[in-house]
């Protein structure tokens, strides 16, 4: 018996396409990224990997690209999990900030550093920075973070993923988490048992669906694979570009 | 100490426009349904009226008109629960069938009987039916209806008011119920005490969010209020019509 989890990185959201850093600002998709989700939707179907229950994060952009594959599956009707535990890395001061603005002015290294470093986090946000979700009503009684590295979002991600995504895996339900690249990377880094150097090199490309198959201790029983592998390659190349000239 | 109830009915859907009975056919919204949801969120948001939970039917209609509400009131995040027992009626063998062909095919008195009657049911859909849901993925574990009155609908929403969402309401959250216009007259029936008589007259419109305040004993505490008083009129007046000439 094994078990099917298919991972989602949400489409592209309208901070994607102005190349700003966006962490827990919660932004809206772009026609580009609601038509990604419906064409996750469409791979979906053509391989007959049909979730019975979906994991999103509490995050617009990762919610709607779930509903727009769901919706395309025709699955907008199976129970849905949100949590705070998959959203994106908080960015810290940098959220709002333009890529290549802050590349330019920090210079590559750092801004590599920040970018793809395991536990070097960016500055911390001042709570009354606009882009600071200190007071959010759907964070309450959560700490909400100044700033994370993909440090901290494996410590807030891996318990979650052992307390409650694999326990629904167990029950045999095929399980859907749509969330963002740096809670991805995060599962996928547990999962695959990649390094914490190697891991700077992992992408994941937005609207692909990642299907694994799991044994009984939720190891991978083959690598996992993208249900658009060509389309995946091109689109993991594109997000490791980012911020580049 | 009172708690908020919100009630929605989905907003236009194709079938609806095409004044088709549609029960548990997963039928898509219009645009004016998309647009319709959009606006009862910014009533909510208006009114300052924020769920804290939502609950839906398994139906897209309802599901998507939810979506479209919460996230124009900045509220996709919250939690989400769908069931079955939120669903349409049933609507046997009229489901696929023009209301105003059935009407002149079976007579106004018919008809209405149908449509409106506490407790006559509708010639029972056959499972071989192209609009049948016997065999849907979605009902596994539920013994599908083959037709439903009113009556049937108050035994299977009742019950799970009582457990499940008046449950949640004295908990202290703002619960939004965005559902159909019969599994909701079914809910306003009991809320309101409603004879089985009486409730024939009662047309709730799609779209606009309808506020109960309720007691410790989940009994309303001023007549329940539409959040736009006259669209809701106008609207009741539509829904009294449909199939008339």
């Amino acid at each position: 018996m094994t078990y099917t989890l298919v991972l989602l990185r949400h489409g592209e959201s309208e901070w994607n396409a102005l190349n700003l850093f966006t962490g827990w600002v919660d932004v809206q998709l772009t026609d580009k990224g609601i038509a990604e989700g419906k064409r996750a939707g469409e791979l979906l179907k053509e391989a007959g990997i049909l979730p019975d229950v979906v994991y999103t994060s509490l995050l617009r952009r990762a919610i709607s690209t779930a509903d727009n594959a769901l919706g395309t599956a025709d699955r907008l009707w199976i129970p849905v999990v949100r949590d705070w535990r998959l959203n994106e890395r908080h960015y810290g001061d940098l959220q709002g900030k333009n890529k290549e603005q802050v590349r330019e002015q920090y210079g590559q290294e750092q801004f590599m550093l920040w970018r793809r470093s395991y536990d070097t986090p960016p500055p911390p946000i001042q709570p009354d920075n606009e882009y600071s979700q200190v007071g959010d009503p759907r964070y309450a009684g959560i700490e909400v973070p100044e700033t994370e590295c993909l440090l901290d979002v494996v410590k807030r991600m891996v318990p979650y993923w052992e307390d409650t995504i694999s326990a629904e895996l167990r029950t045999g339900k095929t399980v859907l988490v749509a969330a963002h690249g740096n809670s991805l990377r995060a599962l996928v880094k547990h999962l695959d048992g990649i390094s914490d150097e190697d891991i700077s090199g992992l992408n994941i490309p937005t609207g692909i669906p990642l299907v694994y198959e799991l044994d009984e201790n939720m190891r991978p029983v083959k690598a996992a694979e993208y249900l658009d592998p060509a389309a995946a390659a091109a689109g993991a190349a594109a997000v490791a570009n980012q911020g580049g000239k």
